[in-house]
């Protein structure tokens, strides 16, 4: 079962990843005004293809212990904000409900690495650093979208 | 612990909902050639909002079962790939790929009643009609695409 469990994960973090290739930061992001510390451009697939494979590993241990309920609850409400973010914010150019999102999304990380650390502390520690990026992400999405007023829609 | 399930359910079907709030279907999509038996513009969040409703209710039930690790696997990878098509095919107008993800989330439904039947009859039967109309959303896809290939991006 531990390889099914990975893979579906995976899959799950497949489709989101998905959107980063759909939805690609073209002229209108070039043209935003950014903080003086937004990670470079080729930072982003990297980090994301590490966070994507702990977190499903993280998520497959936490199918296997004995009480993987709560934890895969909330691993599904992750994937579905974290799929929805990209298309807001770099499809429909809408950067204050992309804030509402990942404002959300860092919630709920915040709820699964408690949950995941209580379960299961690998799957918890598994956990930090894409919660820690959810909130680097948030806090550039929250100055990029300050910095940008007029250009919202 | 029952409406922790059904409120985290819920909300990760919202994200996937909220799709269809930012990536409406326009111009492009009406002057599409579309087959005659195109359901009614009018019955699509009516019938999305029951879906969303009957699988939330099935997952929780999943949850408290005796064995929730597979199929809430199963659902998490189904919500990421609902929360991926409407972006696709109505955000980047890719009817192609929105082919692709729609046919792998058939799929994933497929299993997902499978193992839901097997897991909690009343949770499986939830799921039947939401399978069966992502089967007509996919050859609703199917069509469109087809009928209308010269508008391919």
């Amino acid at each position: 079962m531990t390889a099914f469990y990975f893979f579906v994960f995976l899959a799950a973090c497949g489709a989101a990843a998905a959107t980063g290739s759909v939805f690609l930061p073209g002229a209108w992001y070039q043209s935003l005004k950014k903080p003086s510390w937004t990670p470079p451009k080729k930072a982003f697939p990297i980090v994301w293809t590490t966070l994507y494979v702990a977190s499903a590993i993280a998520a497959t241990r936490i199918a296997i212990s004995d009480n993987p309920g709560p934890g895969l609850a909330l691993w599904s409400l992750q994937i579905a904000l974290n799929t929805l973010w990209t298309p807001v914010f770099f499809g429909a150019k809408r950067m204050g409900m992309g804030m509402i999102v990942i404002a959300l999304l860092w919630l709920v990380m915040a709820a699964i690495t408690v949950v995941f650390l209580q379960t299961d502390l690998i799957a918890g520690l598994l956990m930090i650093p894409y919660f820690a990026w959810i909130g680097l992400a948030g806090a550039l999405n929250w100055r990029i979208w300050r910095a940008n007023r007029n250009r919202n829609k």
